[in-house]
């Protein structure tokens, strides 16, 4: 193998690749990048066998400055590779691979020899050989990403809360996710098939593929393809492969645990709302119970916390409109400083049904596709 | 005590007294900060017992809006304050002190009660009584710390060896520092009184001091004076008084080690060189022995570093001007880049004199004021 490639576009698709691969990986062969080129371009591929990620870089696109000499393949060891040529001196960028897998290059007067490995020793990418493909908005299902990941457990107790659950039918994708303290739902739109709309399909991702799905997927790339097998789920932009396993199991139903009903409802900003957790949860944080406490009456609105060791703080709320019964809950304030986020500057609208039941947060425009649930705290 | 107060310009003050302030401290009540208020403004104060740090921020500065209803004083916890006072949600905050030490922050809807503590119980800083002031520059003593520190010993093994030595006779300033490995020294004109010309003053400050020095001391002050007593210095900027400890023996002679002459003298520009050295310290930086060696002829002059495990570089190096005879020799790469990094853009002359012995880096205009050291290491 042997190419030169303008330097700067072949580290963007090895940054891409890299954000599969793991230092930390028990098969040593994982913490390589394989390189393989071939007369349309070269393909980083990383991979931690969760999540995969294939990069291309064709010769036809001129910015890359890509030259094929020669065909060929290698594996080289990515966190070192990487810093080698971030700092090359040079735009442009020579790699050839020498006998016995070792590795030289060059870059204007520098030039790095060093050790790869055979890339035939690389595990192979699962094959995904589907017809049941969809095309994905990329905004809109990043959006749906950072919505929903908020709310998967981080604990390995219970494996299948730590992904989000996907089910596709009837033209929408619905996305939820829960830790059983809280949970977070969007539904999108979806164009299928004939066929695929008499059809349901049910995937779980685990909440960290999708995390690293979302940083890589470009603002730039319009819509990505999404392609689903039994165990592993493809998303393909035009010269990007990302592959993740998906989790075995299954969901637990979660449509009953949204109220019908509820007994109050306020309507605040976002973002003026987010404030005032962030300052009542400085106490709680500092305490034993990580919790904060919130009055709501027709005439006032009011959030406290308290740590008995450090002090209290108590802060009135402003609010656009009240609805119903006075109502005194409390709640963890890192749950709906995660939650509020996921709203923007935009208006949200909080009902209650009663101190001990769960309360959601909903866009107060249109509240049926978005939903965040929290459940309170009892303290009492 | 109470006060009100503009958030940022209480915030600016506050960040540069915390500086002083570390949360490992074993004496509970440094953990703290410490506020006065008096008819003439706020001084808030900061020590981990080597560092004081003391601001003041007085009432007549329109810019701080500060209005003191009641003098007084008070210590809080300063990480936890410092927090609060970020998120409070108004331009403006009141601190008021209640009844045992209790302390009311307030900014628009928002209030915090916190515990304090007794300001009386506050360490006394050191009673500077001094004559002995000296007026510095600030922009050239802050290049005379960055390009010293870089050689003092982060061993405790040699506590001298932690500090900067500083030595002020004859209109000059010199300081040196050494490691042992490597040494740097900067020589600039100060201004004296005739009585001070007649005497000498040798003190040695810590380098984590200077370090800190060096961040507080603003682009914007002109001027700082130091105030040098037995075992404290002190620096003096309009509203902030820098207080640290000396450290205490005898600083080892440093003259003798610069050698007077060389055989061999190259002129490089300060940052290619440096970019030729980091890239051989890539693979230097993986093996057993952090070394890459440099060989100069009047033709090449060739960088080249290698790890057995990895593989190895080369790299030739381009040069102004060569003086002398040939020579081959090995040093540690980061020594070699902390040196480097003091010249920024500017050119440099390299004088070696033999494989064994240090070679020194100077400006390549004047030579005589600024002064970099570095020990090659055998290889052979």
């Amino acid at each position: 193998m042997k190419f030169t490639i303008n330097r700067s576009a072949f580290l963007n698709s090895l940054a891409d690749v890299q954000r599969a691969i793991s230092s930390k990986t028990t098969i040593p062969i994982l913490t390589g990048v394989k390189i393989i080129a071939n007369n349309e371009g070269l393909t980083l591929t990383g991979s931690d066998s969760d999540i995969s990620i294939e990069a291309f870089i064709p010769v036809e696109d001129e910015k890359n400055q890509l030259e094929i000499m020669e065909t060929g393949g290698i594996i080289l060891q990515a966190r070192f590779f990487n810093e080698i040529v971030r700092k090359l001196p040079d735009d442009k960028m020579t790699i050839e691979v020498l006998d016995h897998f070792q590795t030289l290059i060059t870059s204007a007067s520098a030039s790095f020899t060093i050790n790869g490995l055979d890339p035939n020793n690389y595990p192979h990418l699962p094959v995904i050989d589907s017809n049941e493909s969809f095309i994905l908005n990329v905004n809109l299902f990043k959006q749906v990403i950072s919505q929903t990941v908020i709310a998967t457990s981080t604990h390995e107790s219970r494996p299948i809360l730590t992904g989000v659950n996907i089910v596709i039918e009837n033209n929408t994708l619905s996305a939820v996710a829960t830790d059983s303290h809280r949970l977070s739902q969007r539904i999108i739109p979806l164009e299928m098939s004939e066929e695929q709309a008499r059809q349901k399909y049910k995937i779980i991702i685990p909440g960290k593929s999708l995390i690293e799905l979302s940083k890589i997927l470009e603002e730039d790339a319009e819509t990505a393809e999404m392609m689903i097998t039994e165990n592993q789920v493809l998303f393909k932009t035009e010269n990007l492969y990302f592959y993740t396993r998906l989790l075995e199991g299954i969901y637990p139903e979660t449509q009953r645990l949204i109220p019908d009903t509820s007994s109050t409802s306020v309507v605040f900003n976002a973002t003026s709302l987010l404030g005032s957790i962030e300052r009542a949860s400085l106490l709680s944080h500092e305490g034993k119970n990580n919790v904060v406490k919130l009055s709501v009456s027709k005439d006032k609105v009011e959030i406290s916390g308290n740590s008995p060791e450090i002090g209290n703080v108590q802060e009135e709320i402003h609010f656009q409109s009240f609805q119903g019964e006075e109502i005194e809950l409390s709640f963890n304030p890192d749950y709906m400083k995660d939650a509020l986020r996921t709203f923007g500057q935009s208006d949200i609208l909080v009902k209650f049904t009663s101190p001990i039941r769960p309360f959601v947060i909903v866009p107060s425009e249109d509240g049926k596709e978005f939903v965040q649930l929290i459940t309170p705290v009892r303290t009492f």
